[in-house]
């Protein structure tokens, strides 16, 4: 069995929907046992209540101590001891569980991931992988965040990292690659991406060059390497963009009766639109270069997100996701 | 009268496009002159044939050179020194021209704009300030794309620039400024942004904290400072996920009959988006900290963007814009 550690204590929406999220992956993966950290006087009775779950799958880690969003990630291994999010890093640190999953407090959760797992022996800096729908399909962005200020060797350390995961996790047998950059000539850059480009082209050997803003949402590469300030920055714009055109095109059509109807009409549109661009498909962002499976899961993500980030945990552990990056980098 | 230089031979489209989009801005501008910078032997067949202009109001200042956008910035200077732009800066130099329009090679116009201007006294850097259309109206990107890599003092430069453009173009009374960031809390940022906030804080009145990604769109500030590595990244990525939404759209909508006439009742919603978006608008992006107007222009811009650029330089000239930032900055 493949087991995974759940803070159930941490994210946005009410303990239900994780603990849902937590069985319905139990359904789909049938080598899964999940271990659901958080307080046991709210889990029992959804458990007990709402869900029929083999008991030989799950287990109850029992804590009242939970991390608030507000909490400073660096006094949390001192002051939060016996935290859901902390028990359950333990959890893996102990080999008790392959993998953990939470959509609490981020910042805390690469704190416990660095602190209580350590990194892996070539690793300076770990790097969030999220995964981006495209026109075509999807792409990996790494560092969607961890990093704020970082030098050539942790741009590498992506890269590699970024092609091992969708190795093994998406099966790209060889993953194309690009730096974020302001121009895809040779000469444009910022220090950073100048200084890494010769080291990508020499390392990387799906390196394809520079990609630019525009580019991102076209899908021709599959990992997408940047620093994590820049990785925030396109994330949130590419989120702020679409929703700021979806509410245009709303406000517009209400504007009157025929682009009511109109609008009738075009609903299927936005829904597969909206559904092809639902982040819960992905799940989470693991926390790659640590020393174990961390899941990083958006604070408001539901039962469906939570589902699938389980899933992606169980994924790199059937495809030795970290033995991979730790003999490829 | 206000003289402007528009460098004819600068841009990808033909020629016609640049000396319609000079002789529009003649008919809505009474107190315009034009002088055309560029090859005589292309300009004055299409001036005679296509236009009826009061030739009191225009001059063709004849050169054969010009400069492509392959050619290296740092060269054009010494190597092109006939070439169109640097002929139509070095007008306003004489101070025969009070502003430059230019569609031409962007680095190679900040490198005339640098060299044969100069700066302003107090700014180190100068910011290539961009319009962009929000939900509620617009704001003012600056840098869109001059300088990579950048110091406090220099964002500080960018946002009194800003609001003095933002106050003296738009009549913005008491323009709010933000600084793009991974997170609005004080303690997020890079190293850059961490040290620039209190600056800010304490020296822009009009400051109204961090902006995210999410958020440039939703028009809540009137002038959003970053440095220009940062705001190519955020431009071409707004760019390229509107393409990518509006392309997806289209995909889904041609899968089906009904979808198409869905489509046609919607034609309006899309126009009218596309028109709220319309880049051409705002014609041009001035670049501030230059001792004279030099407004940058897409490689594409077509008359109506070239248009509005020639007023821009005019409001500019009439408001005292240069005056008004060497005073307050």
């Amino acid at each position: 069995l493949i087991s995974i550690a759940l803070d159930v204590s941490g994210g946005d929406l009410p303990y239900e929907e994780r603990i849902k999220g937590a069985l319905l992956s139990l359904q789909l993966d049938k080598e899964l046992f999940i271990a659901l950290v958080g307080n046991e006087t709210f889990i029992l009775p959804i458990v007990k209540s709402s869900f029929k779950i083999d008991p030989n799958r799950f287990k109850i880690v029992h804590t009242s101590e939970s991390i608030s969003m507000s909490d400073a990630p660096s006094r949390i291994l001192k002051d939060k001891k016996n935290s859901s999010l902390s028990i359950a890093t333990s959890l893996v640190k102990q080999k008790e569980c392959q993998g953990i999953v939470s959509a609490g407090n981020t910042g805390a959760q690469m704190a416990a991931g660095l602190f209580q797992l350590g990194r892996l022996p070539s690793i300076d800096r770990p790097g969030l992988a999220i995964t981006i729908p495209t026109e075509t399909g999807f792409c990996v962005l790494i560092d969607a965040g961890a990093n704020t200020d970082i030098k050539p060797k942790n741009l590498l350390d992506f890269a590699r990292m970024g092609s091992q995961y969708c190795k093994t996790v998406y099966q790209i047998e060889k993953p194309k690659v690009a730096l974020v950059n302001n121009g895809t000539e040779e000469e444009k850059g910022n220090i950073l991406t100048k200084e890494s480009f010769s080291i990508l082209k020499k390392e990387i050997s799906g390196f394809k060059g520079f990609i630019e803003g525009r580019d991102i949402m076209k899908g021709s590469v599959d990992v997408i390497v940047c620093d994590g300030f820049t990785g925030n920055i396109i994330l949130k714009t590419i989120e702020g963009t679409a929703s700021s055109i979806f509410s245009q095109i709303k406000k517009e059509i209400s504007k009157s009766l025929t682009q009511k109807i109109g609008a009738l009409v075009l609903r299927k549109t936005f829904s597969a639109l909206k559904d092809k661009m639902d982040y819960r498909v992905y799940g989470g962002a693991p926390l790659l270069g640590i020393n174990g499976i961390s899941i990083v899961c958006h604070g408001s993500s539901d039962s469906l997100a939570i589902q699938n980030a389980i899933l992606l945990a169980s994924k790199m552990v059937k495809q030795k996701t970290i033995d991979s990056i730790s003999h490829f980098s």
